[in-house]
């Protein structure tokens, strides 16, 4: 039987690269081989593709579809040569975005097919599903509040409606799925959060896992 | 009205780039706007892509559907940024090497999944298909006598097999779309196959493109 597979998701500043590494802590404190990992740029190839789609990004130069694309290399070869590995090893891997972001990021965010994305991510990942997906959720102006965006022009504006419908896009998965994933209040204080993660998780590993 | 579009495939070799620049001396002496261009690395930003595929294939790192991803990237981009912008302009558009590779290497060769491929090019090119392929067709033993490979030993061995199985994925794909494949024996001369060339481009430009 292969490890278990968690992913965080959220939108940016919500806090969910925290929950993870306090996630890591209580599952090394419980004796388990643990294994924590992100998506994009979890290996040094993964970094390098990575590094391509965030070079380009601000010139305007990268097509919508180039960027979807190449977030589909990432997850493959991090999928081939960091998860399957771990979770054939039995180790519990925590992975710090998965195939939600780009269903949220690019399908919701910035309009591509939801269809073709759903294809993309089930040829990237060989089929891998996570057993748990934490969506830790904040409304945008508390991203803001917490220093995502820079200015208080027009741009902000724009990335305000980008992310209200990246949230949306999460809150929809979340609704749609929801055996799989567990939304949690980012507003909360964080021991809370991490105390009540750490009790789902719990439950799970009791079923033997 | 768009432009002409028409691909160059074939095993490496195989004579297909000079096919294609000295049909670009053609066209352009007939008058018409043409770009000539490649995949992969058709542009700065795809040039970036292909270096990724490059500087990893040959250390074993690169998971094979990591490689047909970020194929699929290069090939969004390209399509995007450079050949729909030319066709739009009228521009006839010379393009070395195009979907067909991918089927006959990653496909034929590797052996990754058809209708994964398939899928991948109809959503990277946006459905774009060339009004004419040119498939020059080598044995593999003449490609080997051109200098594609290094070593007499076991690698060549299989490297022979991994050509042998792409020249019959290129062999499969013109039997199956007649109207759009025209196969050429490069092992004739070479300024006769150029004659030919130019022969069934001009029926088509006579044809109004």
């Amino acid at each position: 039987m292969r490890g278990l597979f968690i992913t965080f998701e959220g939108i940016d500043k919500s806090g969910k690269t925290t929950q993870a590494r306090l996630l890591m802590d209580f599952l090394r404190q419980s004796g388990r081989e643990a294994l924590l990992t992100q998506q994009p740029g979890g290996s040094p190839l993964c970094a390098e593709i990575w590094g391509v789609i965030r070079n380009h990004r601000h010139f305007g130069q990268m097509a919508p579809l180039t960027e979807l694309m190449l977030f589909a290399a990432d997850r493959a070869q991090h999928v081939r040569e960091v998860i399957l590995p771990a979770l054939g090893g039995r180790k519990a891997v925590v992975c710090d975005r998965y195939t939600d972001s780009t269903v949220a990021y690019q399908g919701y965010g910035r309009g591509l097919d939801l269809d073709i994305i759903s294809r993309l991510n089930d040829t990237a990942t060989e089929g891998l599903t996570p057993d748990l997906t934490f969506f830790i959720d904040i409304p945008v102006e508390e991203a803001f509040r917490r220093g995502l965006g820079r200015t208080a022009d027009r741009m902000e504006m724009e990335q305000a409606a980008f992310y209200e419908r990246v949230r949306e896009g999460y809150l929809r998965i979340a609704a749609s799925d929801p055996d799989r994933v567990a939304v949690f209040d980012g507003c909360e204080p964080m021991d809370r959060i991490s105390e009540e993660l750490r009790a789902v998780v719990s439950v799970r590993m009791k079923d033997g896992r």
